[in-house]
């Protein structure tokens, strides 16, 4: 053993890994202080990622066996350092803007070691103890920036045992699933004879209410989780019905009553409207109340998902366009999203205390009647105490910090979109509302004449122009020093031609306009290698008559 | 500013906590290192729990309005340490025995900082990168610990962009919930005009079928997570079937085969059968081999819940205990219980790579067809690198080093079981198979008569035992300096009479014997203290004849 940790096998040597290991200047100690700088190092790097093919990282990770012989903490760390640090995804590097995974404030990591250290589960209080008064609290706060309800609603809900303001999970698509299993579940309730859909199961639940299907309504841009909801809980992706959404991607209310009127003509039932508050793909944020008179006008749950958009309603500029979310029976807000929390933390919050009871559920050695177990209305079993991280980013920012963030990520997504449109060759495809939008590449030539092109005209240069982004956004990407994503939508002022598109979140606060600017050069610098793709976009012009000279 | 972190709402504040802290002997080195010593002195201390009842700690988490205001981190990190942290499970004491979450090896610790601070998103390559194939690899070195396929086929399969051996998720019940969520799609594929369950949904695809119900088989010791799966998938909690089991906790087969042929007697059809590989409440292994035989008698899908008993297979002397696991269809494992993982590391494995398309879905921006992204085939969104903890748990310790702490422990069980029943007022009421048993303490005179006790006897005196059963387990928690936990069995030698019981499990390798007796004479001196109780049992005692003298 001397200075190594382990890699030895006998009973000393495994009790010494679970013993507390002695200060700073223990090879442990060491190996700590070597991984945190090396995370700084890397935290530090101005890239996205560094160039190097999927297939060769796999080379590294192809051994099928667990390994037979222990090894040397040291030498482990090593090769973790070389092979996966190294290679892994700088989603804290300010030029990373292309998904919502952004860097997370410094102070967290000592908190999270701290957190994982105690390793608590809060499925039940014999293993978490204080760490489930403050989930409690955690979700008391959330519930009250979304419902604002007076104190004396808290005082008599936040610790109540038989009741919850919500459910901590592991991310959005869970606490979207939660809320609609809820839905699902309150709809088809104990009715006479019939004990409800979670002892009969959904087909007699059908049945006994006459139902021919259950739909849940949504505008186009719905998170694809609902869709998995859907197929988990019985209802089947047909029934998870898109509607239409206006010129800025806000869903058609009009069509939503046509919709529900449809289903219910044909002897269906509306469990749910979704109302979206920041579409994972453009930012945009349905008329919530509107959602919410439609939803009371058709008997259906409310719910909206503002994974995203919900930390929006710290700003006490920008709460106004989350307008409607009070009156949802259940909201989703990602923590690990613009709350700048580490990953794994989503949250689903109940209007009433009383709703999780539609999911409610026992054992004998846990979660037992009358306990104050919060398992006892989770979808998830046994959970980590990533509350703590919450609560504490909730406590160090403050709701003021918070505001300063969402307030100055909207107006830099503002300032990037005049930026994008002061160009020849750019153009925005969704304006920002909150701080995502989308655009793209257009070569200056194409930009002069594509407002004049008809339907069919569009139809044949669109492929083109796909091609390209995908090309740029692609040849971006692997050159690693900075990441936009990019995704497929259907712009109304394009005649709804699927339309690829750069889809930026400007959500690190170290993203300055400088960089942003870089960013649309390099974009244009690989545009410019892009000659056999613009060679064949110019042919097409040409065929259509939209350009007469050779161009290039 | 000066020397504190935070704790003022302005641009260059905001920026500060962003970006990377100088060195050790910046303001947050230094609470860094104040906050690992202070978990260190945490994780030192041997007791369990301080004695603070429940309802003085919500005081300090009774605020619901999210804080206005910035606190400096320090004041954070206080208020944490006082009121958190020091109310907190000591889940890693060698005296905390109740439940499944045990120490962990201490080279994880900075290893999970790591983690945290790259917050990688393993959704999508995107956002994880060497993750992506870091993660496929853990499952591959899983699924051969499970099934033992040869090389080719994990060179084959492991990094195969439309396959996938296994997913990753927060823990067993998800797993669960994911193995049956694919067997239900499995069985209701698309067929002829019907487009399958995952889009028509459960009553379409019961009525295309010829399915009145859909049920799912599990002895009765089964985990409550099956119904939670039951109820979330639409199937209902009453075809979730509880098989009884025999003497020593394993499913009765012969009742088993009773009650699938009477599933399909009903017109209904047996979805899935489910192998108990080390029963949340007592450790026991049915016989897995013979439900194999069992599940392809009558077409079902065949899963094994091995969320504990997995870790077993690394035991060359013990993995036989599993034999049939191989035969399963899926099979779970938490690499947060016996695998010494933090909290939120389980994983569902599957036999053939192919099986996941039954749960597949796309995007636009993330999760493209052809994308080695693994949220394709994962019930959960954005979730966080785990598995970079479970490949360096089995790296460090290797196969040799679990093979050790696994057969420690089943030794040491048994060997608690020995003293258990050494004791003239403790009995075994299940002994070990793995490294859980149940007991109780039951008066010597008690003991001595419960033997001869009739049926009538046992029902009558019983309610005093449990009674005090629960006074003991109580007691002993809130006193703080060590824990076993208790459940509700029917033990057949008591006439399957329900009886109230410590549950123990011995994962953690600081455990000791000497420890474990001094956990029995508190328990005895509790007892001593229940001076109502026992009168209440003897009074029973003399009224049923068993006892004649006065007794305490």
């Amino acid at each position: 053993m001397s200075d190594q940790v382990f890699a030895e096998v006998s009973q000393e040597a495994l009790l010494k890994i679970f013993t507390i290991p002695e200060a700073p200047d223990s090879t442990l100690g060491k190996i700590e202080k070597h991984l945190s700088e090396n995370l700084m190092g890397f935290l530090g790097e101005r890239i996205v990622a560094r160039e190097k093919p999927l297939h060769e990282i796999e080379q590294n990770f192809r051994d099928s066996s667990v390994p037979e012989q222990p090894r040397y903490v040291s030498d482990h760390t090593e090769f973790l350092l070389n092979n996966l640090v190294a290679h892994s995804v700088h989603t804290s590097s300010p030029r990373f803007i292309g998904h919502m995974t952004s860097a997370l404030p410094y102070f967290l990591l000592p908190l999270a070691k701290l957190m994982v250290g105690l390793n608590q589960n809060l499925v039940k209080i014999e293993t978490s103890k204080a760490f489930t008064p403050l989930e409690r609290n955690v979700l008391g706060m959330l519930h009250h920036l979304v419902y604002q309800r007076d104190d004396a609603f808290y005082q008599r809900w936040m610790h109540s045992a038989q009741h919850s303001l919500g459910a901590m999970c592991s991310g959005g698509t869970i606490a979207n699933i939660t809320a609609l299993w809820v839905a699902r579940n309150m709809l088809l309730k104990p009715d006479g004879d019939f004990t409800g859909i979670s002892n009969e199961g959904l087909a007699a639940g059908l049945a006994h209410y006459g139902y021919k299907r259950l739909t849940v309504m949504v505008s186009e841009r719905g998170h694809y989780s609902l869709g998995k909801a859907a197929d988990v809980l019985g209802i089947g992706r047909r029934n998870l019905i898109a509607i239409p959404t206006d010129s800025e991607n806000r869903i058609r209310t009009d069509k939503l009553r046509e919709a529900c009127a449809q289903v219910a003509a044909d002897g269906g039932k509306v469990l749910a409207i979704v109302g979206v508050a920041g579409a994972t793909e453009t930012g945009h944020i349905d008329p919530l109340s509107e959602l919410a008179d439609i939803a009371a006008e058709v008997g259906a749950h409310y719910h909206v998902d503002a994974a995203w958009g919900g930390a929006t309603l710290m700003s006490g500029k920008y709460r106004k366009l989350l307008a409607g979310t009070e009156r949802a029976d259940s909201v989703t807000i990602d923590a690990h999203k613009q709350m700048y929390v580490p990953m794994g933390a989503g949250m689903v919050l109940f209007r009433e205390p009383s709703m999780v009871r539609a999911i409610e559920h026992h054992a004998e050695y846990v979660i037992r009647h009358g306990s104050k177990d919060l398992g006892a209305h989770t979808m998830e079993g046994s959970r980590p105490g990533m509350a703590m991280l919450v609560y504490s980013a909730l406590h160090v920012m403050g709701r003021r910090g918070y505001e300063l963030l969402i307030d100055q990520s909207i107006e830099r997504a503002h300032q990037f979109a005049e930026l994008i449109n002061a160009q020849d060759d750019f153009e925005v495809i969704t304006d920002p509302q909150l701080c995502i939008l989308t655009y793209r590449f257009i070569p200056a030539k194409v930009k002069q004449v594509i407002a004049q092109a008809n339907a069919e005209q569009i139809r044949r240069i669109m492929p083109h122009l796909n091609a390209l982004t995908r090309f740029i956004q692609k040849r971006q990407r692997e050159t690693g020093t900075s990441f936009v994503s990019r995704t497929k939508l259907t712009p109304a002022h394009y005649f709804r031609e699927p339309t690829v598109v750069f889809r930026v979140v400007l959500a690190n606060p170290l993203t300055t306009p400088a960089m942003l600017a870089e960013i649309l050069q390099e974009q244009r610098e690989i545009a410019g290698q892009a000659m056999s793709l613009r060679g064949a976009l110019y042919t097409e012009l040409r065929e259509l008559g939209l350009v007469r000279e050779q161009s290039r």
